[in-house]
């Protein structure tokens, strides 16, 4: 049975057909339609001489049995956000089911090493506001006190939706030994950004996940009348925090990464005021820890300057940071070559979202992922899409991309 | 009985003490302190010589006779905001009943030309929302259906707020025969602003009050992901409408006048998102309408600039308008030349705020105010303050203006 990435995409149509609507994809985490996508994931996978259980976090593993017991993760998540796009994170399980299909047959049902597809539960946290949840219970880095009293829209309690699926929060973590053996990890993903259709690549190689620093900065001055005040004796802290935004978009050019201020309020307000208080939220991403730490010096340093200039008060308050996870160097040169050799031309590129892959990358294991373009730089909505072209050329170098790493991982015994 | 400037100051401690709470003054029009605070002011009228009476817009008028029926009018409003200061309204109305006095009693009872006090009703405007209550209707600018519908925090209408206090709300327009015979207006205010604090003068002459265009101006761009959309590929609205900041402070000092942008507000407005929208209010106000027409270019000008850069469009509302309103020249003079004698120095300057002055000037009645130095540039709040003895030059500047206005008006007949 040769590979066939035109499966992967009618695939991929079956799944929309089975558990969307016209509003998009409702694959959503420890829902009744997200069950249903697993069944009919699980008839799939019935087709092959592989063994398949749920771990202790929700997430399904699916393994080809090797001659060793190191193994090849492959992995990716059914799960979706409400209204969502028909590709991010099953276009990974369905293509990884694939190139399983492809393994199996390349070597008779028993490669050299173990072969594993993992599909993560609840990779988007969109109903309890957690995500990378399942991978991060595997991987070691899931706290179960900072979830426990989370609930959804409607009042139901995460622990009690986990349990309805035979989940118990309090031993997601014995989920941990699934990565016993593991000695590589494979992701594909749609990139969600427009860096490789800009330079028209079908494919890329992913250098890792940016680096995050997210604060609030809050500028204080003084409100005042805005007939009676004249302009020189304002202390004006929408001016300040106004400053900021020019500004953020010269650090990035200077250091490489990006920086968004996401949210501005102003208070009293009011059109007849001078704004008293302005808090505006700044997201700075690199994938250079140095670089990220300059960022944010340049951003700290630059508002002091700014509110000195307008004799206002400056306060940086820290909401998130994580730390640039970088993928592994052996395992992005063979994904860069498995691209090269199927389109012809690869690129090189970090992620800026998160992925399952980063918690598995952090947890040790040797990680890469493949990007594949998306059209409108869109997803998380109906409108979220890829050239089916693009999506079998994906399909093709993801089963290129594990033949090399099965045949230098049976090598090394 | 000669003016008695420690008088004005003594009867604004006895009105605080009577009508104010350790919050500020609450002489809230239509309200039962507002009562107290009228029948308070009409025990001191009752020791003069003078008709007094309520009109049909709720302000109270006391008229002292003289040889002509040409009237000089003095005003101010005893109505305060909530928690409001000791001084806003209520010092034009003293200083004005002290004047009274003073003039009585120069003329022995019947001064060359009649001299009528008006204390107008809801200046502030802070119970209803709507300023200038009782000099719009007087002045013959108030359209009753506008008002109709209003109602107080407590769901009070206006009609019925104002029926307790014996006015009828669609009467109030016959208030205006009380300017029958009006040939000069005068208001003494504090200033409400820093700029006769930091020129160190006590006194100013008006000159008018400002015109405004106040327009809501919003940008609108394209959401992205914070993560994965490269720097120079997005269409961030915040950029643009943050760009306005300090091209509103060049713009204010190119043309003179001020501009504010008091509210700066942004959709999705959520930290991992470029701004899709972003909506800031822009407050411009100039003394000279070709010079407030020019800042209201200037700004829709760069504003299409800063769109045009950033790849967004932008859109303007108009809020509200108002044309500049300019004093009387003869009366700046007198009023100018009042300060000199008193104080050996004047300043002229302009009025962010508006007054009851603008009504009564823009019925047509020769207009000037006179300002008062402001401590701290504050009002609206129970810390505004002014040197007592700014208050006493301010009772002695308004009463010489008045006798200079008084002899002029008695010349000419």
């Amino acid at each position: 049975m040769a590979l066939q990435p035109q499966r992967t995409v009618a695939e991929l149509k079956e799944l929309r057909a089975l558990t969307g609507n016209e509003a998009g994809a409702q694959r959503v985490a420890w829902t009744d339609t997200w069950l249903e996508a697993r069944a009919w994931l699980r008839t799939k996978l019935d087709d092959l001489p592989v063994e398949t259980h749920m771990d202790a976090a929700g997430n399904v593993w699916s393994t080809l049995e090797g001659a060793s017991e190191r193994a090849l993760l492959i992995g990716g998540h059914l799960d979706s956000v409400p209204n969502g796009g028909w590709l991010d994170g099953c276009l990974n399980v369905l293509a990884g089911l694939e190139v399983l299909r492809h393994l199996c047959d390349t070597y008779g049902g028993r490669p050299p090493v173990t072969v594993r597809l993992v599909d993560w539960a609840d990779e988007e946290g969109a109903r309890f506001g957690r995500s990378l949840l399942g991978s991060s219970a595997c991987c070691g880095t899931l706290n179960p006190d900072d979830e426990r009293g989370r609930t959804d829209k409607d009042g139901v309690a995460l622990p009690d939706a986990l349990r309805r699926c035979g989940v118990e929060l309090d031993r997601m973590h014995e989920a941990g030994t699934e990565l016993q053996n593991a000695a590589a990890y494979l992701e594909l993903h749609i990139e969600q950004g427009p860096v490789l259709l800009d330079l028209d690549k079908p494919l890329g190689a992913v250098l890792g996940t940016f680096g995050v620093e997210r604060h609030a900065v809050t500028f204080h001055g003084q409100a005042a009348h805005s007939g009676s005040t004249p302009m020189e004796r304002r202390k004006d802290a929408f001016l300040a925090a106004a400053k900021m935004s020019p500004e953020s978009y010269a650090i990035a050019a200077r250091r490489g990464g990006v920086c968004t201020i996401g949210s501005c309020t102003t208070k009293p307000g009011i059109v007849t005021s001078v704004v008293e208080e302005c808090r505006i939220t700044l997201d700075q991403r690199h994938l250079d820890a140095d670089a990220l730490a300059m960022m944010l010096a340049d951003a700290k340093g630059a508002s002091e300057r700014f509110a000195a200039e307008g004799r206002v008060t400056v306060n940086w308050d820290r909401l998130w940071r994580i730390d640039p996870i970088l993928f592994d160097g052996a395992l992005i040169d063979l994904c860069d070559e498995a691209i090269r050799e199927v389109c012809g031309t690869s690129h090189r590129l970090p992620s800026g979202p998160l992925h399952d892959a980063a918690e598995v990358a952090r947890a040790g294991v040797p990680t890469v992922m493949m990007f594949v373009q998306s059209l409108h730089g869109i997803s998380h909505n109906k409108i979220e899409d890829t050239q089916e072209e693009h999506l079998e050329l994906a399909v093709a170098a993801l089963a290129k991309l594990a033949d090399k790493v099965v045949a230098r991982l049976g090598a090394q015994g």
